[in-house]
C-alpha cells in the first residue's frame, strides 16, 4: 500500500500505528521533531505520545525547528510530557508552563541547535519523528512543508520515525535542498553563493534500517496566524519602502536591493506586501520563513526567487499554494535552518533582514522574547543569526501596544536579545530611526523623535536629558530605568498619573521607588 | 634614501615631513589610521596632526583598527581633532571625552567596520595613514606588527599616506596575508580552511599614484599594558584547563582542542599562559590580537600555529620577537581583522573563544564594555565576533573588583553586549559554570554557586529566589535588578550595610528605593 508514497519496498513492514510508534519514545529520551513555524510537524505521533503519557506518565527532551501547530505543544505541554524544549515556541499553554518553571525552555538561535547537536554540547537526539511526503527508493525521506532541523534529527538520531502525510501532495519532491557544513576539522566552505542555488539532496538522507516506523496521517498544518495588513502596518511598510528609495538614489541599492529576510508575524508579514506596489523588482528572499506576502510577491512578477526553511501560509493559500506547487517549485526552495539561517551564507550574500521587536530602547537595544523583562513570549528565533549578519538590519514595531497603555519605546529594554551594535534601521508608524554610524547620544534623538508614539515623546525626551547630566557613553539612570515597566506592572500603564501629568508630565514619571 | 624601504623609485619624490603629510588632512575629513590593540600604529602624523591643530583648529573622524599607542588618542583627544571616533579605543582621556558626550564615539563589531565603509553605510575614507615597513617595488605597502583595516583604509582611500618605520625589521615582510571577501553580488566563499592557510597577499596592493605623502619614522610600538599571571588569574586558568581535560575525556574535543581565540588583557593572557603546563598540544591560535602567552606557547612547543590581525607584547617580548621574526614568521600570520573576525571563517574553524567580562549577571548575559550600564570602557571590540560564532563560547573575570566593593557577577548586567546565547562557560577564581543546555533558571544556580564571590553568594541566591516567586524564564524583580550598582554609585559598595548584614544579610541588600 501506498507504494508511491513508500517507494523503497522494504519498508512497508514498517507501517503502524501512531500509538505503536509512540510506544519506541522511552521516558528521558530526547526527541526530535520536525516543524517550524507550524509547517510540516507531525500529525499523529505527538497525539499517540500524549495520550500514552495519561495511562504512563513520561518525560522526554523536545527539540524541534521552531515553533509547532495543530496545538501539539499544548498538548503535550498538558500532558506533562515535556522536561525540556527548545529551541522555540509560541503555545499559550506551554508559554504558560515554562513562565511558571515547570518546563525547562532553552531560547536558542535556530541557526545553532544542530551545530551543539552535532558537537555533542547537547544531549544525542534518540528518536527522530519527522513529517515526509514521501520515502524513496533509498530510503530517503522527502519532508513537506518545512525542513527546519529535520534532516539533521533524522541523520543522528538512533531511530526514526516517519509520518506520511498524504494531504500534502507528492510534488512536493523537488522541493527541498538537503545539505550541511561538512564535519570540522576538514570543514569547507558553504558552496551556496545564489539564493537560487542548490547544493544538496532533495531528500533527507537516512539508512533505511533506522527507520524504525511508519505512520500514515491526512491532515492540514495549521494556518498562519498572521493578521492581515492594518493602517499602522502600511505605515510601517511605506516608511521601510521610502527607505530603499533613498537608498536605491544613493547608489547604496540596485532596484533589487539585496535578498530580504523576514521575520514571522503580522508586521514583517505586511512590511513584505508593501513591496507588491513598490518600484523594485526581480526582489528575491533568503529568509527562515514564508508567509502570504511571499506568494504574493510571485504572483505580482515582483519576486524572482524566495529559499527559506518553511512556508507558513493562511487557509487558502497554503491550499492554492499545494495545490499548483509544481509551478511555484520554480521560485522557491526550502533548506535545513543551519543552512537558511547560517552565519557564512548570510554575511556573504548581504540581507536585508526586518525582523519584529518586542520593545526598543532610545538607544536601540532590542527586546525580541521577553514580556516585561521576565516572562518568555516564544524565543529569540532567527532574529539574532540574520540581525548580527546582515547588510541591514530592520526591525520593525508598532510604537504603543494594549491601546496605548504600553510604550514600545522606553528609555532601556528590560532584556536585550539584539544589542544596538546589530540593529541599523528602527520603524515604527511615526517613523524610521537611520542608526547607521551614530552614537548612541545620537541614536536616542532619532528614535525618540521619529519612532516614539507623541504620548510617550516627551517622557523619553525628558528621561534622556537629566540622564546626560550624568554623562556616559548611553546615558541612564539606572534607578529609573525600569519604571515604565514598573509602573505597567503595578498600574496597568507606562503612562504618567493624568493628574500629575498636567502640571508637570515629566517628573511624574512613576520612579522605581 | 631608504632605497631597500621604498623600492618603487618613482615614490622617492613623495617623502617629505610629518607635518606637510598632515597638512594634506582637512577640516571634517574621515581619516583611516593603522594601529590595533596598540601595535602598528602611525608614529609620526598624528602628533603633526595634533601640533597643527594648535594653530588650526580642524576635527575628524578617526577610524582605526582598534586601540591606538603612543598615547596617541591622549594627543589626539586633548587637541581637540576629534569628532568622532570608531571603532574601539582604550585611552583615559578619549574615554573621558567620550564619557562627557565631547566625542561621538561608535562602538562596533571589529569585523563589520570595513563592511559598512565598502557599502557605503558609513562615510567614505578620504585620507588613509598607515605605518609600513616597506613598500614594495609595485607599490604594495607591507604592514608592520598589526594589518587592522590598514588595507581596507589604504585600498578605498582617495589618497595615502604611508609611515615606513625603520624600527620595524624589513624581515616583517612575508608575515602578512592581506585578502577580503569579493565584492558583492558575486561574492564566494572566503576560501580559508585552516589557521595557518594563505589565501591572499603578504602586501596591501595600492595604486603608487595615490601614495601622497611618505614619511619616515623610527619609533617603537607602545609595549603591551596587561599584568603578569597573579593567583587569581591561575586559579581561572585552572579551572578552565579542568574543563578541557574532560570535554577531552568525553570526547568533544581532541588534545589539541579547537582554534584558540583569546581577548586582550590581563585575564585571557593569563588563561593562555596556564596551557603552557597543560597536557595539550599542537594547539592552534586563530585570534584578533597575540599577546606575550602565543609567544610562550609557541616556545614552550605547544602550539603549532598562532592567526591574528595585531602582536601586542610587552617590552623585552616585542624586540626579542622583531629581532627573530624570521624564525616567527613560518608560526605567525597577520591577517585584515575583517578575515580575522570573520563570522564565515569563525564558524567554520569552531573557536574556543576566551573573552573578559566586565560583569556578568546570573542568568550568564555579560556587560563588555559600560561601567555602570553608563560609562564607556574601551568597545565590545571583537568579542562579540568571536563569542556568536565560537565552538565554545568563554567569558573570564575576576569574581570582584575595587576590593571587593564591585562584584562582577550581578543580578542584572547594567549593559548587555553579548546575551546569554552567547555565553557557554563562564569563569572566575571561584569556579566554573557550565551553561550549555541549561535554562535560565538552571544557569542561575551554577553562576552563582560556582563563580560568585561568597561575600555576594547569599545576595544573589536571595535576588533569584525572590524574583523566582513572580515567576517568568528569566525571574528579575525590576525594582531592585539594579539595586547593587545604584549602592555603589551612592555608597561605593555593591556589598550591603554592616549593620543592617549582621541582623539579615539579604533583607538588607540595598534596593533601588
Amino acid at each position: 500500500m501506498y507504494r508511491d508514497r513508500i517507494r523503497l519496498a522494504a519498508l512497508q513492514d514498517r507501517i503502524m500505528s501512531a500509538d505503536a510508534a509512540a510506544a519506541l519514545i522511552q521516558d528521558g529520551m530526547t526527541v526530535g521533531m520536525s516543524g517550524f513555524t507550524r509547517a510540516g510537524d507531525c500529525k499523529a505521533v505527538p497525539f499517540a505520545l500524549a495520550r500514552r503519557a495519561a495511562a504512563d506518565p513520561l518525560q522526554i527532551t523536545l527539540i524541534t525547528g521552531a515553533s509547532l501547530g495543530n496545538d501539539i505543544d499544548k498538548i503535550l505541554a498538558e500532558s506533562n510530557v515535556l522536561a525540556r524544549r527548545l529551541p522555540f515556541q509560541s503555545d499559550a499553554t506551554l508559554r504558560r508552563k515554562i513562565n511558571d518553571g515547570e518546563v525547562m525552555f532553552i531560547d536558542q538561535h535556530l541557526g545553532e541547535t544542530v551545530e551543539q547537536l552535532r558537537s555533542g554540547q547537547l544531549a544525542p537526539v534518540d528518536i527522530a519523528v519527522i513529517e515526509a511526503a514521501a520515502i524513496t527508493e533509498t530510503g530517503g525521506i522527502v519532508p513537506t512543508t518545512s525542513v527546519g532541523n529535520s534532516a539533521s534529527f533524522a541523520m543522528m538520531a538512533k531511530q526514526v520515525i516517519v509520518e506520511i502525510n498524504t494531504n500534502m501532495p507528492a510534488a512536493l519532491e523537488g522541493l527541498h535542498d538537503i545539505a550541511f557544513p561538512v564535519q570540522r576539522p576538514y570543514r569547507q566552505p558553504i558552496p551556496l553563493i545564489a539564493v537560487e542555488q542548490r547544493i544538496g539532496l532533495p531528500y533527507i538522507p537516512v539508512d533505511p534500517s533506522r527507520i524504525a516506523a511508519i505512520v500514515l496521517t491526512a491532515r492540514d498544518d495549521s494556518p498562519s496566524n498572521a493578521l492581515p495588513p492594518d493602517g499602522e502596518t502600511r505605515l510601517i511598510a511605506g516608511h521601510l519602502n521610502a527607505l530603499f528609495e533613498r537608498e536605491v538614489r544613493a547608489g547604496r541599492l540596485s532596484p533589487s536591493l539585496q535578498p530580504l529576510q523576514a521575520g514571522i508575524g503580522t508586521i514583517a508579514n505586511a512590511v513584505l506586501h508593501g513591496l507588491v506596489d513598490s518600484p523594485f523588482h526581480d526582489l528575491t528572499m533568503y529568509s527562515e520563513v514564508l508567509q502570504d506576502s511571499t506568494i504574493s510577491l510571485i504572483d505580482a512578477g515582483k519576486l524572482r526567487f524566495a529559499s527559506a526553511s518553511s512556508m507558513t501560509l493562511s487557509g487558502p493559500v497554503y491550499r492554492r499554494v499545494l495545490d499548483e506547487i509544481e509551478r511555484y517549485k520554480s521560485r522557491l526552495v526550502l533548506r535545513p535552518q543551519e543552512i537558511s539561517n547560517h552565519p557564512e551564507v548570510l554575511r556573504r550574500l548581504g540581507l536585508i533582514t526586518i525582523n519584529t521587536a518586542l520593545e526598543c530602547d532610545i538607544y536601540g537595544n532590542v527586546n525580541s522574547t521577553h514580556v516585561g523583562g521576565t516572562h518568555m513570549m516564544n524565543g529569540i528565533g532567527g532574529s539574532g543569526d540574520f540581525a548580527r549578519n546582515a547588510y541591514l538590519s530592520v526591525f520593525v514595531t508598532k510604537s504603543v501596544a494594549k491601546d496605548g497603555r504600553i510604550s514600545s519605546i522606553v528609555p532601556m529594554v528590560s532584556h536585550v536579545d539584539n544589542s544596538e551594535h546589530d540593529v541599523d534601521i528602527l520603524v515604527t508608524e511615526h517613523g524610521l530611526a537611520d542608526l547607521r554610524g551614530l552614537a548612541p547620544r545620537e541614536r536616542a534623538l532619532q528614535v525618540i523623535r521619529n519612532c516614539a508614539d507623541p504620548a510617550y515623546r516627551d517622557g523619553l525626551l525628558d528621561y534622556f536629558r537629566r540622564a546626560q547630566t550624568r554623562g556616559g557613553q548611553t546615558p541612564h539612570l539606572l534607578e529609573e530605568a525600569f519604571a515604565w515597566h514598573i509602573n505597567y506592572r503595578e498600574h496597568g500603564t507606562m503612562l504618567p498619573a493624568p493628574r500629575a501629568a498636567a502640571i508637570a508630565p515629566i517628573e511624574a514619571t512613576p520612579l522605581a521607588a
